[in-house]
């Protein structure tokens, strides 16, 4: 039997992200196919390409929350709006999700990180979220910050984002199937189509 | 009876507002509503806000063809690319559009207009598109023109387009429902549902 899997191209401090983090689940148990978490630093790709889709007072902002919140009450997601944005220490929570990945924990911990900023209001990648979220999947916050915050995290991060940016990533989340991309959890149905059929279905 | 309503902010040039302009009379009929063009410049608004969705040789851009590309196909909907991009001559099209929405042509124009465009590789407001379409839908080129890069015409078209900064809007399509907006292709069942029934459904 062949595993069918989408790469999804995650950023801890995308807001849309926590959509598709708490439907994942679902989603995988249906379409009989497994979905990987692959955390990267989009931060540095935006700087990169030089804009933030989502500055402060702009009217693109305002309407991605009104957008978020609809669109969490349609799939009876809570959220607890306003919450801190953007993220500040988002490069830090990436570097920890990535080392969660590779060592077992790494999508509860999303999870978890995710929970706490939605609906507690603690922004990922500061603290108290890091170290709840770490504490809750088990993890030494010392240990996995040390390793994270250091030159190994960092550069392992580094690496995936190279990767991603090669791979014509520019938002997260984005699912990869094959040479295709497919940005926003809007996409995610479209992406596991693509995967099982080879082609994007109405629904 | 109340007639249900929805005022569709649309430029043309925008790119995913072709998949919105071919698949409204299917939406109209089966939701039993009304949506109501209101063509508008973008571009103007872009460059307050100092930026360009889509530029050259961005990974945003190559994505914004390949999803284009993919969802027309969902939807059965006929595009031929690559095709001119962006439009250089988006304002006179918008000008054109607006006066043919008062004048009762515009809602044809828009259409012919953007299958010239998608099907024919001519970009919407230059020629011949601008008079083809225009020939199409029983109009002089010579006088929707004249009246459209003139003062009038760019005025109206610069009141509209205030109309559609105080609401928010920020790019094309953009469906308004109330004080709800909903910006993309992607969100007009959204739009549909919220005027229906006040929430978003799934579907």
């Amino acid at each position: 039997m062949v595993m069918r899997q989408i790469d999804c191209w995650v950023t801890l401090g995308s807001t849309y992200s926590y959509l598709t983090v708490m439907r994942l689940p679902q989603i995988e148990a249906d379409a009989n196919l497994l979905i990987r978490f692959r955390p990267f630093n989009l931060g540095a790709i935006f700087k990169e390409l030089g804009y933030f889709p989502f500055p402060p007072n702009s009217p693109k902002t305002a309407y991605m929350w009104q957008d978020l919140r609809r669109r969490a009450e349609m799939y009876g997601i809570p959220v607890n709006l306003p919450l801190p944005y953007p993220a500040k220490n988002s490069a830090l929570a990436n570097a920890v999700a990535l080392l969660g990945m590779q060592e077992g924990w790494g999508r509860d911990f999303i999870s978890r990180s995710y929970l706490e900023w939605f609906q507690n209001g603690l922004e990922p990648g500061g603290d108290p979220n890091l170290t709840e979220s770490l504490r809750s999947v088990g993890q030494s916050p010392e240990r996995v910050v040390a390793f994270a915050a250091g030159d190994l995290g960092q550069s392992s991060l580094q690496q995936e984002t190279d990767e991603a940016r090669a791979l014509g990533v520019f938002g997260s989340p984005t699912f990869v199937v094959g040479d295709q991309l497919f940005w926003g959890d809007d996409r995610l149905e479209d992406a596991v189509h693509w995967a099982l059929l080879g082609r994007v279905e109405r629904r």
